[in-house]
């Protein structure tokens, strides 16, 4: 049996998320059944963590094992050649036996965007969220630094989840603004929050950008972000921001 | 009668080009429709120039008449709530009644994006052409600078069209090229040339873009872009490539 890890994009907007389940079209299941196709193996597609329905995956790593002899060279044209386009293979290596792309994976990187202009921009339609009202950039930078280390996250984690230790250590949590040099008027029309831990709770990213952006919105102090953490309570954090601002940016091992 | 012009985007993926046609749905098709379910006219929408079957629009310019006394202000909202996705107004303001959008364009900007890595980039993939081999971007760069000017541009003309003058002048034709820093291998994987004029011969672009990709596989050398632009001849020059690379990126007036 070898071992295979690859590193695979995938536009989100048509799946129920990652993880396969009966009777919905997900990406675990077309990879899966890609492999099949290829090699007429039933494997079973290990990656970093799922995916919701609608959030994208810029290089989500995945991993599983076959019995087929073909060289690992050739996988990521063969499998996207029996995947749909909306999901690519990039990167394909033979691992260890014992590697396992969630148990393994150190950090996580996600990418949450948010087009802040009056009006969508065509080309990026599914992969941001649209919010037409102005937005506060600066209260919203101010409410960033208290979420860098190690906290319990149980405010920003949907409550129906069953893991029961809710701390988490995020590494970076940085703001970026875009403005379109054609469409624009020299204002702010893009703004990517990129957030790096250890580990995400449910939801986690989309609660925060929800609570950011009430900040944002003038609805919250940027000091909200501080108590909201430390009260521990879901109930005090803004929604869950919409799937299709979310992307899997990268994955460290 | 009010004269109104617009800037608007546009997704030509769906569409069979600008320019409405029996049987097919087209961007004309779509804007005057959201016209009328606005104002119960039946407007001539004007461009400033048809784009073709799923080529793209950054900032394409349109203009029309109406009686409907809607403020200025209001009409982009009003359009794209009438408007499919793929199509999004975004500028909006009252014209003299003499303006019209194709006879008073100074200079056009097109941008053909080249998607030059191994594997396609989801995220875009409607809107680049992806070449999966290696491109030679210095013999591609050498190519260019003899476009510049005012030349007759017969040789990168389709043959089936009705302007009988080929001259035009090109103001600037730049390549940009761009790395991907969580993909890719630290080499250039995405190439756009950016192409301004006062205006342009039918698949002018593509076919200076399919002659362009010809000389960075290597089977033509850089100084070929000069001969056949002085030939004047149209079977000497590359293929016309793909539609879905382009996009009408501004038109200056």
């Amino acid at each position: 049996m070898r071992n295979l890890r690859f590193t695979i994009s995938y536009d989100g907007t048509a799946y129920s998320g990652f993880q396969i389940q009966p009777k919905s079209d997900t990406i675990q299941y077309r990879l899966e059944q890609a492999v099949y196709l290829l090699t007429g193996e039933t494997v079973k597609v290990i990656s970093s963590g799922r995916t919701d329905a609608g959030v994208h995956a810029k290089a989500q790593v995945i991993n599983f094992t076959t019995t087929s002899k073909i060289p690992v060279e050739r996988w990521c044209l063969a499998l996207n050649a029996r995947l749909p386009k909306d999901i690519v293979a990039h990167t394909a290596e033979e691992v260890l036996p014992t590697f396992h792309s969630r148990k393994a994976a150190k950090r996580k990187t996600y990418c949450y965007t948010i087009r802040s202009a009056r009006f969508p921009d065509v080309f990026h339609r599914n992969y941001e969220y649209h919010h037409p009202t102005h937005l506060n950039v600066e209260a919203m930078r101010e409410a960033l630094p208290c979420l860098l280390g190690e906290h319990d996250f149980t405010s920003f984690c949907t409550v129906r989840t069953d893991k029961e230790i809710k701390v988490r250590t995020l590494y970076e949590v940085r703001m970026e603004t875009e403005s379109d040099a054609y469409l624009a008027t020299g204002k702010v029309d893009r703004i990517r929050l990129i957030i790096t831990g250890n580990g995400f709770l449910y939801n986690m990213v989309r609660i925060i950008v929800g609570t950011l952006l009430q900040i944002g919105e003038g609805k919250r102090p940027p000091s909200d972000m501080l108590r909201v953490l430390e009260a521990q309570d879901r109930s005090l954090a803004g929604p869950t921001a919409e799937a299709m601002g979310l992307t899997l940016w990268k994955v460290d091992y």
